[in-house]
């Protein structure tokens, strides 16, 4: 631990099984290489092997196990296309971190390229726009304070309201409703919070501002771990559901950082493992 | 002119061709059909035809005839893959229209579904989220004070800067480039300028919010005009490039107004001119 680190700050993560863990996992030592001082905080439910519980705590200063939290909802989830989606309801419980005063939650699918220890300085609730439909957050990245009390505030919006899109994204717009018109300082750059497949949708701005770019989020199905990685070459190998090279070229710096701080370690557990057996 | 007309303030658009005119037409007949109190002005450029311009007075209070403007830059355009739109720069015009205290631009392929006057109450400059790359707005609709002190300004950042994507958005954003970070009130509501490939992108939003939308705006290659319109059964034929069959709606909209409005004139227009020749 890092003398000057925060105490009382964390970045917050979640995964429910080992997949989005691999996620997680290069996430997490993604912020550590832009040397974050700030904590690193995951939450997991109960299926995520022992294994992997032990690979994130090499890289996260505290693993918090809670119940799986599912919408579902299976009608709006469709209208996502995700029906896998109700399960990040899961997310809520990050307001129970009351440990610390203020954090950033990231999804699991997200990248760090450049230092955003800065984000503590925004208040709750602060999040880039979605792009779907700007009048929302996207909520992959985001800026709150832990309280039992907006934790309940959440359920009982779950319960009342329930999320348009069946997923945590849904629910935390209709909570956090006016989030497009009070504050512009709730308004993260998009720069801490850019879909990959926005180099295709306006590509001279992506050129213009691209290299400010200081989060990248995979958002969508195709997530960096599913693709194919030729260990040879060393490269990710392209696909035809990447919309651009650009996006190859995020998806070539996840798996750099998988197979550099990540894969050794995991071969590492498998040969222990095979060796207890 | 209505008793209550707003002399003072006025919806601008711009047409540098005779197919660009069909979308200003339904434009101002859509502004008309929801009642607005304020002056409609439209920008054209010298090889609009004289039978259009005919048809154009009609329907809006002044016609401004303005030299073309053109970034002729094919390397930004080419990113964007709209080499035509060097010629947006010719929006630049509205800023001279000093007759008018404030305005609001439109583009000509924008819908109005429900009355925007409220929009007269915004400052410079006001325009909703770009999707491509949210830090931009789009440039579809948005807010302005005619100054004939901003028009050379903006000329002069043109000839010094540029604009990162050829057309006039990139322009516009590089110089009200506090856009992003300044004043939540220069935000427009998506729903002032929803572009209509949306409903796609993020489903449940549009099934939540859909109903609120006031201006749709067909961005992209494929504009209203040029589908197919079955005059036996009244309706628009689907094609391959719509993304939904919210886009489909929409653009049955704009040709609901087409054959009612702009239609039967224009067949009086040629018979006229039949006649006469
Ligand atoms: O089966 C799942 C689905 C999602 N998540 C978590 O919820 C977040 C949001 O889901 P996802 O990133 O897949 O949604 P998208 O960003 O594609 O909308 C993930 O990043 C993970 O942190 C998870 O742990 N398990
Ligand atoms: O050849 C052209 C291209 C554009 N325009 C005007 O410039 C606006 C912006 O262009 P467009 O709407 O095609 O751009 P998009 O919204 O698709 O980016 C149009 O709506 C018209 O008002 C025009 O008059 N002639
Ligand atoms: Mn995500
Ligand atoms: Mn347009």
């Amino acid at each position: 631990m890092a003398a000057s680190q925060v105490q009382d700050e964390a970045f917050v993560t979640l995964a429910t099984n080992d997949s989005y863990s691999y996620g997680a996992l290069v996430l997490a030592h993604s912020l550590r290489a832009v040397g974050t001082t700030r904590k690193l905080a995951i939450l997991i439910t109960p299926n995520v092997t022992s294994r992997m519980r032990q690979l994130l705590s090499d890289v996260f200063d505290s693993i918090t196990q809670v119940d799986p939290l599912d919408s579902h909802d299976e009608a709006n989830l469709a209208l996502l296309t995700r029906p896998e989606l109700g399960i990040t309801f899961s997310k809520l419980h990050c307001w129970r971190l009351t440990q610390y005063n203020k954090c950033v939650f990231m999804d699991a699918d997200a990248l760090v390229l450049q230092n955003i220890d800065d984000l503590f300085e925004r208040e709750e609730l602060s999040a880039a726009t979605d792009c779907g439909w700007p009048d929302c957050f996207n909520s992959g990245v985001f800026v709150f304070r832990p309280s039992e009390e907006t934790y309940r505030g959440l359920l009982q919006c779950a319960v009342t309201q329930g999320s348009f899109d069946g997923g945590d994204q849904g629910l935390l717009n209709t909570y956090f409703s006016d989030w497009a018109t009070k504050d512009i300082s709730r308004h993260l750059p998009f720069i801490y919070n850019m879909t990959s497949s926005r180099a295709y949708s306006y590509l001279p701005a992506f050129v213009r501002y691209g290299d400010q770019v200081k989060v990248v989020h995979f958002i969508g199905i195709a997530k960096p771990w599913q693709f194919t990685y030729d260990t040879s070459s060393g490269m990710v190998l392209p696909h035809e559901s990447m919309s651009s090279h650009h996006e190859l070229t995020f998806i070539q710096a996840w798996w750099d950082i998988f197979v550099a701080r990540v894969k050794p370690k995991l071969e590492a557990a498998q040969t222990a493992q095979t060796m207890s057996s």
